[in-house]
Parts: structure tokens; C-alpha cells; sequence
């Protein structure tokens, strides 16, 4: 199938390209982007051109910052395309309900990706907690803002939600391998003096889970949860990727493919069964910690 | 039908309790309060002893403030009470979403009230934007916190929601009353320098619509909703009493029965169907505001 990406920046180059590439569903058959392009690909730099010129790409892949991306997954929706969404997919809550009523309306798939999930021990991991009581987490998602995103200011804009943005892949993960649903019930977020998003965060969760996010991680980074259960403990180690079970490692790596690459083969799979996919449980633990957090204001902070 | 109404505060004695008293669906058979009584009603200060002692009652009305409010709702509900929640119905989405889960687990009625729907001319209002273009709108709710709230420090505590306790009842009628969902585009949150949270808002949606809510108004209070549509203009004044057509008084009041009757008579209709009604809508438009929104510090606030 042919597949139009939108925002070619980094995400894209790293990530999107080459499990298009690799795949034997997809054929990557137009760019748009306002600078970035694709060797051998046609480049657009407005959606509207595109979806104008290629009315045979019936799928759209959007990898743009958050605050934009309604207006371009709208427009693709409207022209009767199918739509894959980066994470998180929007800058509100409200913006996806209303995409998922512009889909259903016009009867196309609509997937909002979560790539954490498919991090390779995530769906062991889920395997081994389902029955079992969880008496205490501990997520730590601790990186450095200038390595992952150098320069990239729209992150600290409003709506662009700071140290959520890789937080809520921890999100992602966790409210896919609970038993049971998670809700928030108090949050600290350090918002730097010259800047609307925040930096930090700290979470208080229901199942004594607790999260520690942070953007100024210098040295070794770190992407982990650990619980405590009736049955044993369990750690996922870097972003989902390795498993410990009672402090030993553990096999699971079910996830051949890749996160991308299985993201990419869910969305044929969606497309073929013209089935959609919208789980905003992450992005509903996001706005409750905005909702409910407390503000402290930290040093500005300058790339 | 025997009920519990938990938090004996302003909002209780001011509307629950008459509408309850001249209701023949209702009779009021305990109280629950740290501090506040009904004269004649069995009085508890704890929830899970009413439930104990009181197992020949079967549905609990909760008029507590936002955080506290989770832990009594699902007390309620795991003992398969049927559950009726004041506007917010929870400090946060994810609890909310919970107490669905637990709600329906139970096969229990839970009813997330909004009451401002229930004024006298929001209906008429409903009926006359259906099939109309909104071409703009404009909601102005601005009110004095000492003369509604006073005292009440919860309403600035984190999770207390400051200026959207009052907004979100126009953020309810908006929702209720519109042809087309709205989604948030942008927001501007006034916190107090001594508060966690705001005093006064400014939100841009979807359809040319913009709010003001503010705290700090003194004299007269204003709670009024104007839309431009393709068919003449529409306002919606006195928080949905009052209803203007092209600038002329309208009839429409369709609600004789006054808000807090209309909201008991629905949950009697609820419980006696074995249904539920649970719409987060203006909880979602509030939760992208914090998500979104860009944060001011201004001057202290003291009641």
C-alpha cells in the first residue's frame, strides 16, 4: 500500500524511513514536510498539495509535533485517507475525540500509536503481571532533553508537554501491562522560570506506583519500571526492551520486529480489516497530572 | 427510594436538600459529614458506617469537594449502592474512568450530574442551534469567589480546579447545547503567586469560540454564553435562564422544576432503567486547558 509521511525531522529519518523501507506491506510514496525530504520520494511541503496531487495514497503516517497535527490529521481524514498518529496524538484530548469522529464518519481507520508498547519485553511483561496483585511501582524515566531533542523549543512550548513527551511513553507501557487501570491522585511538576512545560514531573499513583520523569539526566540514561507483587518482582529495563523477574534476567523478547516496524504492520493489519485503534489512556494520565499538579517554578532552562 | 447524601456543606442545604424534600421520588434517610447535619435525618460522620448500618439504602448522592470525592464513590459503589456525583464528578479523568469500571462491575447506576444543563432556557438553546453554523461565540463567567466560595481554600488547592469550578458549568452547557463538539486550541491560566491553582482563564476553541472565566469579579456577576451563527444570534444569559434571540427575550423555559429537582428525577428515572449516565466532555475541555495552557503568576490571593 502506498503511504504518504508527514514531518520529516528526526523521528521520521530514524525511525519511520527505514521500517517503511524494510516492509513488505508498505511503499513510501510521498513526503511533506516544510524542510526535510526523502531520497527518491516525492517531497510536498503542504498536506493539502499532496492530498490534492496523490488521491492513490489512501494512507497517511504523521510524525509532526503535537500542536499542529489536528489540522493535518483532519485534512487527511476529510480527504478520505486512513491515518497512523505518532504519540502523543495531539495536543488535546478534545482534538482526538473529534478526529475519532471525523473517521468514523468517513469510515476510515484512525491509529494512535503508542512505539513503547512494542518495545520487545513490554508484552512478556504484561503476560506476567495479569493475576497478580500489584502492591508497589516505580517508574524512573530519567533523559537528556539536549541529546534526544537539540534545539527542539516546541517541546517546551505550551501544548508541547515538556518532560511528557517521553514520560508518556512510561505511560504507555504501564497502562498496557496492568491488570488492572491505574488513576492518578497527586503530581509535582517543575516547570523551568522561562519556559510553559515542564522539566520534571512527579506522579502519585493508585497500586502505590510512583513516577519520577526528568529532562536533565546527564551521564547514563534511564527508562525503567519496577514492581512489587504478591508473586515476585518484576523490572522492565531500558524502555520496555529488557525483562527481570525476583531480580534475575528473564527471556520474553517476543517483539522481533522492532517498535516501528511492528507499529507499521498493525496499521496494515487496521487497514486490511477496516478496523480503528484509539486508546488515549496515556494521554488522559497526562492531562490529570496537569490537571491536578502542583506547579514549582525551577531555573530557566536554554538549550 | 431511600438516599445518603454525603458532604453537608453550602451546596447541600442550599439545593439538595429542598430539592430532595419536595421530591416524591426521594426520601433523605442519612446524612454523611464531618461537621454538617439535616435536622431529623439519621446524621453519620463516616461513609463506610452509613454503609454498614444502613444497608436498606440504596442510592448515595455525593456533594463533596473533587479530591476527596473517588475514595466515597467507590466505598459506595463496591457495596452496590447506586452512585449520583456533583459536577466535577472527580479530580481527575483516570478516576472517573474507574469508577465506570467499578460501576459497571457492579451493575450499579452511576450518574456524573452537570447542573447548570438543567437551567431553564438550555434546552430551548439546544433546539435552536441544532442545524445552524456557529459562526462564532463568546462565554463571559465571571463571578466573586469570597461571595460563592467562602473560605473554601480547597477550590485553590492543587486538584481544586480554582476559576473552573464556576467555568465548567458553562463548559457543561456548551457541550450539552451544541450542534457540533468543540475542541481547545489554546488557554492562558492566571495563578495566584500563592495558589495552585488559577483565578482567572482565557480559552480559544474550535467553531470561533472563546471563554472568559474570572474570580475576581465584584459587582454585578455575569454568566452569560453569545454565539453568531448562520441563522441569527443566540444568548444564553443568568448561567442559562435566560434566553435572547437576535438580541430579543425568548420563551423557552422549559424546565419548570429548577436544576437540582430536574437532576433528582433523572436519577430516579437511572436507577429505576438500570442505566447509567457518565459524560466527561466539559472535564475533557477543562484537562486540555491545564494541558495546554500557558501559565501567568499574578498577585496573591487571600479570601
Amino acid at each position: 500500500m502506498k503511504l504518504a509521511l508527514v514531518g520529516i525531522g528526526k523521528i521520521a529519518l530514524d525511525q519511520h524511513v527505514p521500517a517503511l523501507t524494510a516492509s513488505a506491506d508498505w511503499e513510501l510514496a510521498a513526503t511533506v514536510s516544510r524542510n526535510g525530504t526523502v531520497e527518491g520520494v516525492e517531497a510536498f511541503t503542504r498536506i493539502e498539495d499532496m492530498l490534492a496531487a496523490r488521491p492513490d495514497i489512501p494512507v497517511v503516517s504523521l510524525c509532526l509535533p503535537p500542536v499542529p497535527r489536528f489540522a493535518a490529521a483532519s485534512a487527511a481524514l476529510r480527504a478520505g485517507r486512513h491515518v497512523m498518529l505518532e504519540k502523543p496524538p495531539g495536543a488535546s484530548l478534545s482534538e482526538v475525540h473529534e478526529l475519532q469522529t471525523i473517521a468514523r464518519d468517513q469510515g476510515v481507520t484512525l491509529y494512535t500509536t503508542w512505539h513503547s508498547r512494542q518495545a520487545h519485553a513490554v508484552a512478556a511483561a504484561r503476560r506476567w503481571l495479569a493475576g497478580r496483585r500489584i502492591d508497589s511501582g516505580r517508574i524512573t524515566w530519567r533523559e537528556d532533553v539536549r541529546k534526544w531533542h537539540p534545539g527542539q523549543d516546541w517541546i517546551f512550548a505550551a501544548g508541547g508537554m515538556g518532560v511528557f513527551d517521553p514520560g508518556i511513553n512510561a505511560l504507555s507501557i504501564l497502562t498496557h501491562i496492568l491488570p488492572r487501570p491505574v488513576h492518578l491522585t497527586a503530581a509535582e511538576l517543575d516547570f523551568p522560570a522561562n519556559r510553559d512545560a515542564p522539566i520534571a514531573a512527579r506522579l502519585a499513583m493508585t497500586q502505590g506506583i510512583s513516577a519520577d520523569f526528568d529532562f536533565r539526566q546527564q551521564g547514563p540514561q534511564t527508562w525503567d519500571m519496577e514492581f512489587q507483587t504478591d508473586g515476585g518482582s518484576l523490572a522492565l529495563r531500558m524502555g520496555g526492551n529488557l525483562l527481570e523477574i525476583d531480580g534475575q534476567p528473564a527471556g520474553g523478547e517476543d517483539t522481533i520486529m522492532g517498535e516501528y516496524p511492528a507499529l507499521y504492520a498493525r496499521m496494515a493489519e487496521l487497514v486490511r480489516g477496516g478496523a480503528s485503534e484509539v486508546d488515549l489512556s496515556p494521554m488522559v494520565l497526562v492531562a490529570d497530572a496537569f490537571t491536578l499538579g502542583r506547579r514549582i517554578t525551577v531555573e530557566p532552562f536554554e538549550f
